[in-house]
């Protein structure tokens, strides 16, 4: 494997390889692998001839006050990991080789960021931008015929799918599923900053989506109950807080009363566990 | 020449091309063309095997109330003239194939859509934001080495360059010298719009310029010195009224009170002849 500090280099080494015939994949990340990140590589490694993984804490997608500087890292450890994982190339650029001075380029996409994560009072639309504009950049230099994202991130997830196809970017975004823990919290980089009892507390928000599931496929198609159900299950855990849970439509990301048999929902939650913020979700009927 | 009309279709032809290793060249066009145009395309058709010119009158440029459905539109006249220039595909597709339903992405440049054309006293940054989210999509679709644009939109050249640079497009952007008349006045689409008596009125806003060259070589250094002068010119001509006069370097379209021998500078004018808003401007010390 080799490390990639510049986009130069980087569109060097991807030319000879294009030249060559050789299909390119794509997994982006902010590094601080999990078996999240890896499953994305694994998947990625059997369909690509060469897989590329950015490693890239990308300060535009951070909100003031966010935890860019605490964000955890440890390029190392990634490394090894990646190579273990039989990537090819890992690009791990500096700030200032994405955003260099007068950088003053930003993709929005509109509806799909305001709501949920993208809401005003969470982490707003501008966080989406951050993500939409690095995506595109990393798009343009690696010209993936296929990248890799977890559905951890489904708003995120949809996003990118709504802006590839906008902007025709010629690069099929592939939605892998979500990685859990054997207790069945989502794997997330931001779980290392959870205490021994703050973890333990968190696995409620999977069992309260998996109560969503289950009222779900035995027919319960109201909104507000599934809702309530899984306000009734998180509310057993003191340390949880929830922020949101919304049940929407994975197309355009409206609120749905009434679930019908002729949409895809995504339950989407994020709920503080102490001062950790977290982030998880269940797609029904259909997949992102 | 063929004309397409589908997204899909022109990926397909210029595939193929790619795949013989051609080198591709886009002139993006509202259509309309006049020698201003044809001037981009010879020179594209010199520097490149395959042309493309890219023919959309787009709507998300337009500022509510601005000329858009009034725009002149003659594809005829265009194919016919196009095709005696050796343009290989005349890329026209409908306003539905570039924004389907559900389209909602936008690339937006910040500081340099701010000021002069992109005033909000003027047509506003919105403008640009329609600008380049096409541009980008062209791009994306054609994927050209080389993209032409004439100087007459100076702005918007500049725009284009720091997008392609931000955002890693592997394009490069040639900035064409603005096409005259045979008395000076700019070609534009635009003067189709003038009576006979505006049309002559107009020319006062080349020689306007001219003067503010014959100053500059002469060694005048004050910008508002400068300004006066083509405002005094310009007066010459009751038909014509000035919009703004703005005098910025070339890099960050910052305005500049002092005109230095290190910065290149951009004089750019803005003028209603009768009520044709028509722009004009002169580089000096260097290009864009």
């Amino acid at each position: 494997m080799r490390t990639v500090r510049t986009i130069a280099e980087l569109r060097e080494l991807l030319a000879a390889e294009r030249r060559a015939g050789r299909s390119i994949g794509l997994v982006p990340t902010m590094g601080f692998f999990h078996d999240g990140h890896l499953s994305l590589m694994r998947r990625a490694r059997a369909d690509n001839d060469v897989l590329v993984v950015s490693l890239f804490v990308n300060p535009t997608q951070f909100a003031p006050g966010e935890d860019f500087a605490a964000y955890p890292r440890d390029e190392q450890r990634d490394a090894e990991l990646a190579a273990a994982e039989g990537v090819d190339i890992l690009f791990s650029p500096p700030v200032e080789e994405v955003y260099p001075g007068g950088f003053d380029t930003t993709v929005v996409v509109g509806g799909l960021t305001e709501t949920l994560e993208g809401d005003e009072a969470q982490r707003g639309a501008e966080h989406f931008q951050g993500v939409t504009t690095v995506v595109t950049k990393l798009f343009n230099v690696i010209r993936p015929q296929f990248a890799f994202f977890g559905r951890k991130d489904a708003q995120q997830a949809i996003i990118i799918k709504r802006m590839a196809e906008d902007l025709c970017i010629d690069t099929e975004i592939v939605v892998c599923p979500i990685v859990r823990d054997d207790d069945g919290l989502a794997l997330s980089s931001r779980n290392a900053y959870l205490s021994a009892e703050e973890r333990s507390a968190a696995t409620v928000l999977h069992r309260a989506l998996e109560k969503a599931q289950v009222l779900y496929g035995g027919g319960e198609r109201d909104a507000e109950t599934i809702v309530k159900a899984i306000e009734e299950v998180v509310s057993t855990e003191s340390l949880v807080r929830i922020d949101y849970i919304s049940v929407v439509n994975t197309k355009d990301l409206e609120p749905v009363q009434t679930l019908s048999d002729d949409q895809t929902i995504l339950i989407a939650l994020a709920a503080f566990v102490g001062k950790t913020r977290l982030i998880d979700n269940v797609v029904l009927n259909g997949e992102i």
